[in-house]
């Protein structure tokens, strides 16, 4: 009898180098968003459905998982659960549930994964890792260009040199939409088109603008909008086009002083306005943005701001802002580029300890001890099988030495060490060993 | 408007004071199971539903928590996903599927959370993390004893001086059912009664063993011999009662043997057989083992040796065993008894940066760059507020130290910082400030 063995549709095993990577990467973007002053927070994989239903839009509804009721419920074929679709409606359930508990400021991280029966896809899966950094109860633009410099400090501490931050404006998007003629009712839909318009191109955004019932006079003047833009006065142009739009004219100042202080920032030369970006999330009420490398279609992460979000459980709105890495996509780079450290590769210990007798094992057991102690991680060949068995299994897992405790090594109470790269061999009193060998993995790893 | 803000049943937001102390024991059970030669391994969240129904008795199936099938199918009702009930089905499915990639003997841990829909109770959660280590590949009774050693580590690393390894034998429980005259095919009934010994007392094991079909008189041979225990000669009194019976007596000696090694390691003193022991799950095979102190009741974990796993999946027999943690239970036990570090208590920053004019905020954010270049977790606060309210927001969240930077320090490079604790204040320049500042928070740490 033998079952199906792969991991469910668009989601995968991490084996030990793998997660290795992934832990590199991790610990790199927490240490960063430490230095910022922000705290982590976790929340759990599964939420009330009704936490969840009607916060992502249209399509975020349908790529949720939801969970059957148990028991006697069961056969209903009624969810009342589902997962964490994103990291970002938890906090704001957090932020209303815990309010006592929390700062009137809050700057929290949260590194976890979330679900989407998505289409899977080159470098898009089923259950991914988001690295979100978040801040609420402001609504300084100091927010914004701080959690735009902590990202870009996590991408330049991994190694990343050419990213761009495009930032754009909710309000001014609206703004736009409203000058060239679209409904308000209409804007959602519009966006979700622009949205698309790097992918799709400019005949694919006005056909899907056309299918959601916007003119084809307004569709062109928002195309003609965004295909003539100049990234270098931007801002002067977005306030030429919203002209006497006063909500318009407040999300240019918002963002021109955002740029302003990222001229102060890491972010310094990174971050340009792009009126094009839309984010397809329906909760973005402010500042909008995301982040970019040339050889990954698809951004590396985005976000942007969400007042009124927290309000939806609170009844009462909390300034908020946000930024969320993929962690999925910087592997995917990193592991093109080679950007990991080669140390990396590491091994699964540093020293084999191999016997020949089973008699010997309770030896090998003691001295085991003694090594893990001093700091060496010692795999204890569990079968007293032939040397050279044992040392080509430490060569396949790239394990450098190979300490033999025979009968001989017993009795005057040493240890051989083979090392496996350089083909020599020392012998050690035991309790010195330790010392010796650690210093020896340091040399190899120079 | 306002919406349900709690968290789903049997489920826990983890606020950042709960996060830090679950990555402190986290990180020491990684750094023990590492010196072990144990390599990381992780795996979805979410399942095949069939890789898991079947695999947890009938009691594990009904726990499950499904996932119904999406798009034209979810009217079914039906399920095609469920949640990871533990880490220990998923790897076996790992190891059938990644046979080619990994070594013969694979030793890996996995820090992962796993749901079950379980009547939630005090420690009790329907969403909880196993810290679990499993060794693959090998028969030998050197496995069970490293693993009862590097449980006993990662422990007495925590800070605990009082935990026992309680050990058995599935085989040998066997036996001794066949000798009392229970029918084998009532063996995994029998255990499921015997197993709540500890919970129900005599007359509920009685009860329940009457309830699946099990004799009067088998029932009293049964429960004579789990009351009369003697730990001392505990081997001996079970090998006496199985009494011819080969596979017994081989279970016997597997224990024997097994306790022989572990008096050569950490486990010494701590590992006594308990013949009461069976363990919940169906899938083990040999040695079962299970950890508990005095002021916990059920076990801060537990495993065993589970040789036909991996065959459900590939079709072949690999001898596998395996210990799992439980991390909720590790930090209700390290909770209660103030087993914590102070120092984990510690602050979301080392130094809240002030300015009162937002035209000042530029030198702010430069300012910070440069300090947290140097290694000082910086919270710029991003308001001009003035600064009583600023440093009250400081001392509320246990930041220790207070940068001002007004009008006279931009035009003098200089920083005041105050000490909150020590009511003092210095004045650095700002090139020197982050030296000055990461010393100061090392001497108030101490």
């Amino acid at each position: 009898m033998s079952a199906r063995t792969e991991p469910a549709r668009g989601m995968r095993d991490f084996l030990p180098e793998d997660v290795r990577r992934r832990e590199y990467v991790i610990a790199i973007i927490k240490r960063v968003y430490e230095r910022y002053g922000f705290e982590p927070l976790e929340t759990p994989a599964v939420e009330n459905i009704d936490t969840l239903m009607g916060k992502y839009g249209e399509e975020g509804n349908q790529l949720i998982f939801k969970i059957l009721m148990r028991g006697e419920h069961e056969a209903t074929g009624k969810a009342d659960l589902a997962l964490r679709y994103d990291l970002t409606v938890p906090l704001a359930r957090v932020i209303a549930h815990h309010q006592a508990k929390l700062p009137r400021l809050f700057k929290r991280y949260q590194i976890q994964p979330v679900w989407r029966a998505d289409r899977p896809a080159r470098g898009r899966f089923r259950e991914f890792y988001q690295c979100d950094v978040d801040a609420l109860g402001s609504s300084s633009p100091v927010v914004e260009a701080e959690l735009c410099a902590a990202v870009a400090d996590a991408l330049t501490a991994l190694g990343f040199d050419d990213f761009v931050i495009r930032i754009n404006h909710r309000q001014l998007l609206s703004s736009l939409l409203s000058v060239a003629g679209v409904a308000p009712d209409r804007h959602g839909d519009a966006l979700v088109a622009i949205d698309k318009l790097d992918k799709t191109g400019a005949d694919g955004v006005r056909r899907e603008l056309s299918q959601r019932g916007i003119g084809e006079q307004s569709a062109t003047a928002v195309l003609e909008f965004f295909q003539s833009r100049t990234p270098e006065s931007e801002l002067d142009r977005l306030g030429g086009f919203v002209g006497g739009d006063e909500a318009g004219q407040a999300a240019v100042e918002n963002l021109r002083a955002i740029m302003t202080l990222s001229s102060s920032t890491s972010a310094a030369g990174r971050i340009r306005v792009d009126a094009s970006l839309a984010r397809g999330l329906s909760y973005y009420t402010g500042a909008i943005m995301e982040i970019n490398v040339a050889d990954l279609a698809g951004s590396l992460g985005g976000g942007g701001r969400y007042d009124n979000l927290v309000g939806m459980f609170l009844g009462q709105s909390i300034p908020a802002c946000g930024f969320s890495l993929g962690l999925e996509r910087i592997l995917v780079v990193m592991t093109e580029r080679g950007m990991f450290p080669p140390t990396l590769a590491t091994t699964s210990a540093d020293l084999l300890l191999a016997t020949f007798d089973v008699a010997d094992m309770p030896h090998a057991l003691r001295l085991a001890a003694l090594l893990r102690g001093a700091g060496v991680r010692v795999l204890v060949y569990p079968d007293a099988e032939k040397i050279g068995k044992q040392i080509k299994y430490a060569d396949s897992r790239g394990i450098p030495f190979v300490g033999i405790l025979g009968g001989d090594e017993i009795a005057a109470g040493t240890l051989t060490v083979k090392d496996l790269a350089a083909k020599t061999q020392h012998s050690y009193a035991q309790d010195a060993a330790g010392t010796a060998i650690l210093e020896a993995v340091r040399r190899e790893r120079m």
